[in-house]
C-alpha cells in the first residue's frame, strides 16, 4: 500500500516557468519531483492544488503524492528541504493524508493576495519581483467601491484568460477586498487585494487586480466593473497584471 | 558655486560589501558614485548618515553629494536610478540642501529595524536573505522585559565591536522596543526589533538583536541583559546577530 502525503509549500515564483512541469524549463514541480527522488528514490508525481503561473509566489500552496516507504512526516518535511538545495521552495509542512485526498479537487476555499507599491517614484530594489509598482498614486476608496461588484456568483467571462480550460465560466467569489497596509519597512504605499473563492478561472486575479488598478488611476469609474463584468466579453474586462504581485496564501479542505 | 544635493535610498544589502568603498568588492557608495558620474559627468564624492555592513539593507539611508552643474531634483533622482540600472539601489527622494548640511553629523535621530522570522522549521524562501531565521518559537514577553534594558544612556561596551572608532561608548537609546507583526504573506513568527537613537556603535543594534534572541530562547533570563550592560564588557554581551535581517530605517535632522 502507498501512503499518500499533503505538503504545504512556499516559493518564490521568480525563476520558475511556473508551477506545471514543462521541457526545457524549470517549473516548481519538477524541483520537487526531482528532491522527493532524491531523499527516497521513489518517482512520485506531485499535484498542486492551483497550477500557478511563471513569476507567482506561494506561501501556502498545497501538493499531494504517493510514497511506498514509511516516513515520519518531519523526515519527509526536512529531506524534501535539504534535497532543494538552492532552490527557491521550501515545504513548511507535510502530513500523510487520506488516499482520496486531493490537493485539487478535495479544496473548498482559496485565498489569494495580489500586492500593488504605489504613490513612490524610484524602483522596487527590496521589493523587486515581489509587487506590482505604480508610480502614481491610487484612489483607494474607489477602488474598493469597483471591487464590490467581483463579490458574488457571476459569470466571469470578462476576467477569464482565452486559453482557460474550466468548463463553466460561472465562479462564487466570496471576499474582493482592497486594504492599505502600512509598513516603515517598505517605502512607497501599500496596497494588497484579496480575494477568496472555492476555484478560479485561470487569470482571474490578476485580471481583477489590472482591472481595479484602472479605478484606481481614474481611468475607469467604479461602476465600469460592474459593465465589464456583466459584459461576459473578455475584450471588456481590464489588462492581466504581471504576475510578481500574485500570491498564492491558503487553501482550506 | 556648487550645490550640496541631499538624497534618500533605499538597497537590498545582499549582493554590497557594505557601505563604505573599498578595493576589489562593489559597495553601495561606488554604486552610487559611479551611477552619478555616468549622468552628468562629475565625479562626487557621496557621503552617507551611517556605513552600513555588508548584507544590511536600508529604506531610508541619507547621503549628501555636491554637484557644480545645476539640476532639477527630480532630474537627480531619476537619472541617478537610470544609470544605477541592475544594481539593488534606489534613489527615492533628492532635494537641494544647504552647504552646511551633513548627513552623518547634522543627524539627530536614527531609527533602525532587525526582523526576525521564528516558529518555522521550513528555510526562508521569498524572504531569504531579509529575515533572521530562528527555527524555534521565542518568549516575545521576555524579550521585552530584556529589551527594556537597553534604553537610555549608558556605557554600552558589552555591546559594541571591538572595531569601533567612536570614541566614547556611550550612547542615549530612545527605544528599544519588540513587536509581533502578524502577516499572512509571511509564513512562521514574525518578529521586530525597533531601535532609535541620536547615533550608534559598531555593531550596537546587531549585537542587541543577538542578545535577545538568547532571552527569547530562554537561555538568558531578561535580567541577565542588565547583567551584561553593567559589566562594560564586550565578552559580556550576547553574539553579534547575521546583517540580514537589519534595516536602516529612517534618519532625522
Amino acid at each position: 500500500m502507498t501512503q499518500r502525503w499533503k505538503i504545504t509549500i512556499e516559493y518564490d515564483g521568480t525563476p520558475y516557468a511556473g508551477w506545471q512541469m514543462q521541457k526545457g524549463v524549470m517549473t516548481v514541480q519538477q524541483a520537487l519531483e526531482e528532491a522527493i527522488e532524491g531523499f527516497c528514490g521513489e518517482k512520485a508525481r506531485v499535484s498542486a492544488s492551483g497550477r500557478t503561473d511563471a513569476g507567482v509566489h506561494a506561501v501556502g500552496q498545497v501538493a499531494h503524492f504517493d510514497l511506498e516507504r514509511d516516513f515520519e512526516p518531519k523526515t519527509v518535511r526536512d529531506a524534501i528541504n535539504a534535497h532543494l538545495g538552492d532552490h527557491k521552495i521550501a515545504v513548511l509542512d507535510a502530513e500523510p493524508a487520506p488516499q482520496e485526498f486531493n490537493s485539487r479537487f478535495s479544496a473548498t476555499n482559496r485565498l489569494y493576495c495580489y500586492r500593488i507599491t504605489c504613490d513612490r517614484f524610484a524602483p522596487l530594489r527590496i521589493d523587486e519581483h515581489r509587487s506590482w509598482h505604480i508610480k502614481r498614486d491610487l484612489d483607494l476608496a474607489a477602488m474598493q467601491a469597483g471591487a464590490k461588484h467581483l463579490v458574488g456568483t457571476h459569470d466571469f467571462t470578462s476576467f477569464r484568460a482565452s486559453e482557460c480550460q474550466a468548463k463553466s465560466p460561472v465562479r462564487s467569489v466570496e471576499r474582493v477586498e482592497i486594504t492599505e497596509c502600512e509598513d516603515l519597512l517598505r517605502p512607497g504605499r501599500q496596497i494588497e487585494l484579496w480575494v477568496e473563492a472555492r476555484s478560479f478561472l485561470h487569470h482571474q486575479v490578476r485580471n481583477f487586480a489590472g482591472t481595479l488598478k484602472l479605478v484606481g488611476e481614474g481611468k475607469w469609474r467604479p461602476d465600469d466593473v460592474k459593465t465589464a463584468l456583466e459584459a461576459r466579453d473578455r475584450a471588456a474586462g481590464g489588462p492581466t497584471a504581471p504576475p510578481h504581485g500574485l500570491y498564492f496564501i491558503r487553501v482550506d479542505y
